[in-house]
């Protein structure tokens, strides 16, 4: 026997490609185009270094209070962590130990079988339906908590609040996660639930609308029970999860709401005008909330485009699976970017 | 029924206080009285946030460059992550999977036990002997892995490098971790036993010799097979744990070997200072191979010298914990600290 026996063998989940060169555009991890807040990167280099000889505040006080404030929530409310991957992974844990299967959808973030995998939570995966869109019926069964993506991915697709609502009326005895990482792009929150249903809780990231995938911060908001037992998960794993530095540059971009707005709306106009140009060129494309788009070719593959665009050193995602192998996920770029990847796009589409 | 009920019920870690004012001693989370590298302090300051805008290098690629060139090793050897918590709960997981007990001391870093239950490993704790000295010969049974950290925690003590060989040959079909957060203030390190060994798995962190407990940095040394085994726990957990401002900063504090070895020699005089003058005043003390002292006064109650102390705003470790209840772990601070501390304690002895 060898200890090589007792290795953990999973498989891993397949982030974007990041090519080792310099010259290309990356539109394939539905990073935002624009560099985050100048008052963020002003938090980092005027950051007293010094002080990381201690140890962060492990609860992440001052970022969770400007979360709170930002959202009109109180602290009590608010739960910090090293990424929406970290938040979630510990919302799996802290949330759903019924033994029931948890439900979500069968085409959303891919990391939920994983993490259900990994901590025995049983689940069922929820068929959406021909043109990727939710049924809130399907989530009327007994299952031990339920996991939604709004705006859903690979999708870009949102649903509005009364959507959300019927899912939680049906759903009062487990706690129901709606993960909204893009909702800043168009989506509709489901934050003004969160006074009606204690069940409820909503999950953000820095990394897509606020421009920092890089620092790693995400969050989770719930009633204080939920808040509690996310922290019990996290007291238990990983006591310090979010740096000194990354909890200063959080606070600073939560404070910069100017910069934000302008932002968001550079990507969504550039999403609209994309989005139609593509649509000229024979491409189905779900009106998207999200700052990216996923369409189809009414008669090209999707893997060729993608490998032509490769060619081109336009990175974009293909997802060879079941359902979705017909469509490419496309991050919203810069207007340049965007440009680019027309050309590129109309010069396939007409040869 | 209640969404409360499927919320997860379990004892949490408990860090050592961080009380709610600035004019205090904080001798209580082994954190290093001095700030990192002026360099690690300078990659921060110096950072290009607008980076940030994309995710971090996933597997910390210059950092882990950095690590294996410093220590020696190649890069598909080391696997970074945020914190050492992360990284030896990733171990935990990563080879721990035989379904046999794994064995570590009965006194030894408090979160084995938790993770053990969080990931349904079975444990076995070994008891140390009454000068809290492990046996090796005790770790001469079927298990499914070992755990020792070396220097110890909260003891102090340190053992050499051929302890750790005589677990390693008991133990080949095995992976043993060896936690070595401690070891560069005056333990050995089992790095040698790297080339013999497959099975040997050792951890560092930077927050202690390096002063960046406020940034969130730990890595582990091991085969390759078992980096591929961490790298496939990370892949499904938390894609891109460190940050990128850590990475930058983590790689200039691993240039700054000059200034990182005056911090050291700093430490470890004011260590032996401290031990000395408290031996005068009573206390037993080992001779400790780490950042701080594990003491027991040979007539006067811990827990009374605890809370004097507290009084006089200096906080040291207290574990009301069968076995080490008599006795304080107190970590090193600077030399003004260490005679405040000195002064406090001559004040209690003596009345």
């Amino acid at each position: 026997m060898s200890y090589k026996d007792n290795l953990l063998k999973i498989e891993a989940y397949v982030a974007g490609e990041q090519p080792n060169k310099t010259d290309f555009i990356k539109l394939n991890a539905n990073e935002n185009p624009y560099p985050p807040s100048p008052m963020a990167i002003k938090a980092i280099n005027d950051f007293d270094g010094g002080t990381l000889k201690k140890y962060p505040s492990a609860n992440a006080v001052g970022l969770v209070k400007a979360i709170a404030e930002y959202h009109g929530l109180k602290p009590e409310n608010v739960f910090a962590g090293n990424g929406t991957d970290d938040v979630l992974s510990l919302c799996f844990r802290a949330f759903f130990n019924s033994g029931r299967p948890i439900l979500f959808p069968d085409i959303t973030y891919s990391f939920n079988t994983v993490w259900c995998e990994i901590l025995r939570i049983p689940y069922e995966q929820i068929r959406v339906d021909e043109n990727f869109r939710i049924d809130p019926a399907d989530y009327r069964r007994e299952n031990g908590g339920v996991v939604i993506a709004n705006p859903n991915a690979p999708t870009s697709i949102g649903e509005g609040i009364e959507f959300v609502r019927e899912i939680l009326e049906d759903n009062k005895d487990v706690v129901v996660i709606i993960d909204e990482a893009y909702v800043d792009f168009g989506g509709t929150t489901a934050i003004p639930l969160l006074k009606e249903y204690d069940n409820l809780v909503i999950t953000r990231t820095f990394s897509k609308s606020r421009s920092m995938a890089g620092m790693r911060l995400g969050y989770a908001m719930g009633s204080a029970d939920a808040v509690c037992a996310l922290y019990a998960a996290k007291d238990s794993m990983n006591s310090y999860p979010v740096d000194s530095v990354a909890q200063a540059a959080g606070i600073a971009s939560i404070g910069d709401e100017k910069y934000f707005r302008e932002t968001l709306k550079k990507v969504m106009a550039t999403r609209e005008r994309l989005t139609e140009e593509m649509r000229k060129m024979g491409f189905d494309i779900p009106d998207s909330s999200a700052n990216f788009i996923f369409a189809k070719h009414k008669t090209l593959s999707a893997k060729d485009i993608f490998e032509f665009l490769k060619s081109k050193d336009i990175y974009v995602r293909y997802f060879n699976k079941p359902r979705i192998d017909d469509r490419l996920r496309i991050t919203i770029g810069t207007d340049d970017e965007t440009d680019r990847l027309l050309d590129a796009l109309r010069e396939y589409v007409n040869n």
